[in-house]
Formats: structure tokens, C-alpha cells, sequence
């Protein structure tokens, strides 16, 4: 009976690891990544809305660990080094709010599209360069269902001179 | 058996009062907003398509109550406060075609998504504000599931210079 | 037997015709569209994502026939009539992708939605006529199927310089 229960218990493991393969949850404090509670938005919108399996993310913008937002024009203000990192950083508030929102990371099925805009001079060629910094954090957590249809874009300004605001879909299991 | 008719009847109302609460059709009147028939778009795209329970709209831009665009670049040609104004008038106009396309607001269950694009200049910093007049004309007709996820940013240009364009996503019953 | 063989065929053959009357693969043939398979991304996105019977495919900018992109400022660079072949030319560019990732344009049930990105000068107002070369190609392929719902806006700058940069959704049968 009690080899009967050890293998049931065996068989189950197995069936979870294979179900699960990674923590994602693990995997971002792994990555060394904290995730804060989002700030509560102060107008008339709300960070995130589920429709059906969808999970669709407001535009959220790159901060720095004291909370201040990250600004300037890439090309002008910015690096295309130093919008990558603002770009990562405006994952980072993605996946907190998707933390926020689904209370685990693990009930993330697929990356399903991401809308990069970056704040830039109008002779700037590298935005696909710039939101690399997000599409490289969502494949670091979920690996290969991080993978997503994208656009990557310049726009001539964005709310408060944020470097980059991003916006994802999100496919729920 | 009368008395249990209106017993029924009763029943059945109030089943309905809490089930549909507000009426999004008589708000909109009691908001003092007219919906106009919207104007058949001249080329190969439509307003609005359904798939599924979703109703993806085109953008709108605002017009004035005698068909013609607001036009300009907001913080060059016009104030927050105007484009506030016209971000309220293309909600208007998404509020119009909605009715067309669904005969009835009370169809809808939730906003799900707002683009929100204001034609500005590129040191223009107050987009949110702008969108605001588009987000909070959702949430006065449709209370709390007008509530969205959304971005809102600057955009060099845009068709016939109007001053904002709106797509929108609404989740219908 | 013969003749009840015949006449099954003949329904068949009818049910068949009703249920697709037009071949889409056949139809691009017959416009002279030659469909390339797909470069692959070199970043770490993908081309499109499938999620239920929704197909999200990425930002796709314009190319010629020998591969190079097509780019420029439309108001600038490129006059509108350029503008609007460079938005053919991205269309062809999503047909491609979409028989890629589909093996066959008959699994498309409906053209949903397409977010046209010109990039042009801060005075440029014709958007709409330039992202027409998409819309009436989507149209030419998948008829009525082919309507959209649409916003076409101007970019102060896009990737590489591309002339525009088109992303759509498309319904699956």
C-alpha cells in the first residue's frame, strides 16, 4: 500500500513537472527581478482587463528602483544602450501588474503581441534595437511562450517624456 | 393565481433591475449626447468588426456638431483643455458607431481596450490628460465596466490633422 | 446508380461552391502576387502568434522584389502614389506571412482589424490614402471577407527608415 502511494505520488510529480516545467515566478526572483505592486492609476483606466483567456496590459512605462520614471528622447537624450534598459524596465512593471493582476505568473499560458513605441528623434532607425530590452525579458521568464508578435515604433513624444511606453496581450491557460 | 402572477412578475423584474442596472441608452440622453448616424467610410475598410464576443472599432477622430473635424496639434494650435474637449467628441463618435453597429449600448459588457493618439507637438507631455475626455465619457455612460486598459500617446501627425484618433476594443453580452 | 452518382457529385460539388466561392491562393496567383516565404525575425519575437481563432501578426514593413525594404518620409521623401505601393507592398509582405504560418489563405475567415503606421512629416495629412494600398489589396484577395475595421496614423519615424509598417488581425475559419 504504501509502494502503491510513493508511485502514485511518483507518477503525479511527473505528470506536474512535465505540465510545468518552469516556475515563472521563480524564474523572474532568479533573475534577480523584484516586483512591486503597481501604482493604482490616477485617471479614469485601469492597468489591466481580462476578456475571455485574454489579458490585455494598459501602456506602462520604464521606472527606476526609487520609483522616478525613466525619461528622454533616444537618439537625442538616450543611448540605444540605455533605452534597452527602459525598455526592460517597463517589462518589469508588465509583469508586475500581471503578477498584481493573476496573483501568480504561472497562469500565463503565451506572450501573445507586443506594442513598442519609443520616444525619439525623427532620424532614429533602431527602435527594434530599443525593445529588444522588453522582448528579451518576456523570453527570459517564459522562454519559448514569451515568444510574441511585435511592433516596435517611433513616436514624436509620449505622457510625462517617458523613453518607451509598451503594451502586451497576454493568452491565460 | 393572480397573486402569484404578480408575484412572477415581481420576481422576474427585479432579476432584470439587478441584472441591467443601468439603462447605457437613456444615459447617454440623460448625458445630453446626441449619436449621430456615423458617415459610411469612402475606402475599403468598415467601422467597426465583430469576432467572437469582441467589437474592434476604427479609430475616430472628433468633429464638431456640424460634421466638421477638430483639427490641429495640441500644445501648438490648441490647449490640453481643448483637446480634452476633442477626445470627448471622438468618444462620441466610437458611442455613435457602437449604436449603429449593436442598435442598443445596453449590448455592451465592458470596454476592454483604448488607443488613445493626440496629434501633438514633440515636447508635448500631457497625452493622459487629453485621452482623460475619451475615458471619462466611457466611464459616465458605462460606470465601472467602462473602466479600460489603455495607452495614450503623442503622434506627429494624423489623417486630415485631426487633433486625436481613438480605436477601441468593447467586450459585448 | 450512374445517374445518382452524378447528381451527388453535382451537389456536392454545389455545396462545396457555395461554401468557397472564391480560392484565395488562387486569387493572389491570378493578381501576379508572388508570396515569399518569410525572412525569420532575428530578435526575439516571432511573426505571428495564433491565439483561439485569432492570428495576430506583427508590424510588417514594405520590400521590393529583390528583398531591400522600401524607405523614406511619405511627404518628404516619397510622394503619396509611393506611399501607397510601399502599403501594398507590406500587405503582400502579411499575405506571405499568413500562407506561412496558415499553409493555405482559405484559412482566413475574416480580416478584423489593421493599425497602418506612415512614417511622414508632422504636416503630412494623408495618411488614410497611403495605408489604402493595404486595404485594397486585403480586399482585392478575400473580398467582402477582406473589410477591415482600421486606423491609419503617421509616425515620426519607424524601423531601418521603413516607409510604413502595418500590423493586422485576422480570423480564422
Amino acid at each position: 500500500m504504501k509502494y502503491l502511494l510513493t508511485l502514485a505520488s511518483l507518477f503525479l510529480f511527473t505528470v506536474y513537472s512535465f505540465a510545468q516545467k518552469v516556475d515563472y515566478d521563480k524564474k523572474v526572483e532568479e533573475l534577480g527581478i523584484k516586483l512591486a505592486p503597481p501604482a493604482t492609476p490616477t485617471a479614469n483606466y485601469v492597468k489591466a482587463v481580462r476578456t475571455g483567456n485574454l489579458l490585455y496590459l494598459s501602456g506602462h512605462g520604464p521606472s527606476r528602483s526609487d520609483g522616478t520614471s525613466i525619461t528622454g528622447k533616444v537618439g537625442q537624450d538616450m543611448t540605444i544602450e540605455e533605452g534597452y534598459d527602459a525598455a526592460r524596465q517597463a517589462g518589469i512593471a508588465l509583469l508586475s501588474t500581471m503578477k498584481a493582476e493573476l496573483g501568480s505568473l504561472n497562469k500565463v499560458k503565451r506572450v501573445v503581441k507586443v506594442l513598442g513605441m519609443v520616444n525619439c528623434t525623427s532620424d532614429f532607425k533602431d527602435q527594434s534595437k530599443v525593445i529588444n530590452g522588453c522582448s528579451d525579458l518576456l523570453v527570459e521568464v517564459f522562454g519559448d511562450n514569451g515568444k510574441h508578435a511585435r511592433s516596435a515604433v517611433g513616436m514624436n513624444a509620449l505622457p510625462g517624456n517617458i523613453a518607451v511606453e509598451i503594451e502586451i496581450i497576454v493568452e491565460l491557460k
